[in-house]
């Protein structure tokens, strides 16, 4: 009995015009990753499953798709059990990869010897993820990540925001960027006199574009901190003017914090590199409410927002100070950031931006009418082929309407007519279907014709 | 504490090397698709498994990688039964693309009312069996398929070929390409008395190269034909000539088969259009020891060898008329071919056909000297990868040994030096490590240089 067909739940199947409007962000942010002499690595779709649990916190340990062991997976498995996360591990020895990053981290411990090191590569691969699918989510979805580990310098932090201005310059996509510092995020808490409470601290302030200053206050408030630091955070979030006199207020506000002082000199260094790239077009911020989730941050942090369609952030990263130790390689900093290709892929389809010529197709279509003319065009379609222009025969002598529809929807630009007539006079009839215009060419100059 | 970072077995990592040249497969392979009017499609990773199971026979369902359901992945499970392969279908719904022909049939059934017919598409991504690893065979790995549904036309196996042909010479790998007809193999089984074993007789000479004629026959002893069965089938096997010889000796011989004739005519017809492409420098032979394992081929089938390198098949396909059947679309005549990147990536590595160019690194290193040689260096990259130039700064001034051992090992070409004498001349000097010479540029003419 056939089955109806379908495909698991927030996953997608991809049309050739979406593989090649996808292939067209690849390729643009490829090129650009590799001006900056940035390589690429591929890691396996399978992890171990002991690599990916805990790194990810508790959320992310359930959200990994975990694969059945080969064979007899119930082997010293105890089935009773009503431990469902230690059953998972019993039965399942792998994983599907969840980010880039520590798959990354893995590779960069598991080949430290054959690396020169500052290591700067990028990878773009797919993600898993059993999320609640919605609009714009996915089970499965590709990240296109850049970093450079087993150097501190902050070049790199300069080179990342270049490396973002070029990318979405390419794109055609007005973008913000947007950075802030962990180290200035501890220099605040410290400020305030809950230096412990950091993380609680940022995951606040991270929502004050969502639910605004006052719902950030009492959220505060029931994280512990007391109505006097509220009051004292206050007038640090809403700091106003140009990058620099934000931060020579803050080197005031945060005279007491050593933690504080090292994150402005970091941002001082950090934009004055970035000015001397020369870049322009692309407006960075200083944004004190920026925290990102991610715990391993330790530096400067980013965050890239479309400034033309509302979908959140399309890029982000910052610099990690150890993200190898998890695998036991202690002390390689690294900076690294994310582009995420799903939101990219949304913004351009919703703003009209992908180039006509990103969605490639047959540049020529031959009509058939019968076996004799076939004959004579086979030749023909190794010749224009040679010359890299893609041409197709269709394969039989149907009514001349379905031949057009097939160039039609095909998007195939020119027909070309060949029967009994042209053959005797080796005069090809080609028709440009945009421009509606037909013209007769000899068979040995088509090629002039059709690129 | 710390893991050792490790993968699982038959899976592997990637290096910036090892991406390229599999890159240059990928891309030569796609552009040839790409002149003959292929177009790219994408599936998931997971399909369900009710969408792979029984459809690769009993081994293949064991090969397939499962993935956990997400939740209580208990619930609805018994257990306690000792019936391993349905309780691993009650705890998993989803399953690992086991290769990319299924999926494609189940893409063309469900997408059947948006596709343009005949539909020319190809497919690279992964694939994944839980075979037994072992050299050269890996758990995960790529296929290259092209293939053509919607026509019966031998047009497409005559392209095929033709395909086959300039991918390979793009490639610069010698090859044979080997041709049968699965309705000449019936005719063979119907000519010698037992049309009921096709299959049999197919899977015994299909070993013919390996085991040698005496072996074949005692197996086909075994499987139940006759010894006078098997003195017929012995000329078949060793017909000699070239393939317009070997078809008017079959015409003879298969005489009262009809599928046998029909057979022949389509294997006439397909040499007569592949001649008429006029390719040269493939070897394009009709082999009767063919067989391919693969049950739904119904009409010719296609291998090619590689010759400078013994590794079996690194291509291969055929003629199916109801692939998408098993999901309810029935008529849908297609044939298609897929390449094997991994096996063609060992066939270059050995006979060394990978070109310098495959490997794309940074064009030139500007060396790094300190904190004011590095502001100065600041905008010349920024002018110099708006030109297309790849090029880097070396993070910090360290020895200049430690900085021309990065260079090398990443294979850059050109180092280029701006100490505080060359800020003041405004002239670089650039070292061509390759052939060892350096000069002096004018810092506004370093595009010139370097590429």
């Amino acid at each position: 009995m056939a089955q109806k067909p379908s495909i698991p739940k927030g996953m997608r199947d991809f049309s050739p015009v979406e593989v090649a409007k996808r292939t067209y962000i690849f390729e643009t942010i490829k090129s650009v990753f590799k001006l900056y002499g940035y390589q690429p690595i591929e890691t396996p779709t399978m992890e171990n499953l002991s690599s990916l649990l805990g790194k990810y916190g508790d959320e992310g340990d359930k959200l990994l798709f975990k694969v059945l062991n080969s064979g007899d997976f119930t082997r010293g498995a105890d089935l009773t059990s009503d431990n469902l996360p230690r059953l998972a591990t019993q039965i399942c020895e792998k994983g599907l990869r969840y980010d880039l990053t520590v798959p990354f981290a893995r590779y960069v411990v598991q080949h430290q010897n054959e690396i020169t090191f500052p290591f700067k590569r990028y990878q773009i691969q797919p993600v898993w993820r059993a999320d609640r699918p919605q609009k714009g989510r996915y089970r499965e979805f590709y990240q296109c990540d850049v970093d450079v580990v087993g150097s501190d310098s902050l070049l790199f932090e300069a080179e990342l925001m270049s490396i973002v201005g070029d990318v979405f310059s390419r794109l055609g996509i007005n973008v913000a960027l947007k950075i802030n510092n962990r180290k200035l995020l501890y220099g605040i808490a410290q400020t305030i006199g809950f230096p412990e409470k950091m993380v609680d601290i940022t995951v606040a302030i991270d929502k004050l574009d969502k639910i605004g200053l006052d719902a950030v206050n009492a959220e505060l408030i029931e994280r512990g901190l007391t109505q006097e630091a509220v009051e004292a955070l206050k007038p640090i979030l809403q700091l106003s003017g140009d990058n620099d006199q934000k931060i020579s207020q803050l080197r005031e506000i945060l005279k007491g914090s050593e933690t504080g002082q090292k994150g402005l000199d970091e941002m001082q260094e950090i934009f004055r590199l970035y000015s001397l790239t020369q870049k322009t077009g692309l407006s960075v911020e200083l944004d004190l409410s920026l925290a990102r989730g991610l715990s391993y941050y330790t530096g400067a942090i980013f965050e890239v927002k479309a400034l033309d369609h509302a979908i959140g952030s399309i890029s982000g990263g910052g610099r990690y100070d150890e993200l190898t130790a998890i695998f036991g390689l202690k002390g390689v900093s690294g900076v690294g950031i994310s582009f995420g290709a799903d939101r990219i892929y949304d913004v351009m389809e919703a703003l009209e931006l992908f180039p006509d010529e990103s969605i490639t197709t047959t540049d020529a279509l031959f009509v058939n009418f019968g076996a004799q003319e076939q004959d004579a065009i086979i030749p023909l379609l190794t010749t224009l082929r040679a010359k890299g222009i893609s041409v197709e025969l269709y394969p039989k002598a149907d009514k001349l309407k379905k031949q057009f529809d097939y160039a039609q929807k095909k998007g195939i630009r020119y027909m070309i007519f060949i029967g009994s007539q042209e053959i005797e006079d080796q005069m090809a009839t080609v028709k440009d279907i945009i421009i509606g215009e037909q013209c007769s060419v000899a068979f040995d100059k088509l090629e002039n014709i059709v690129k």
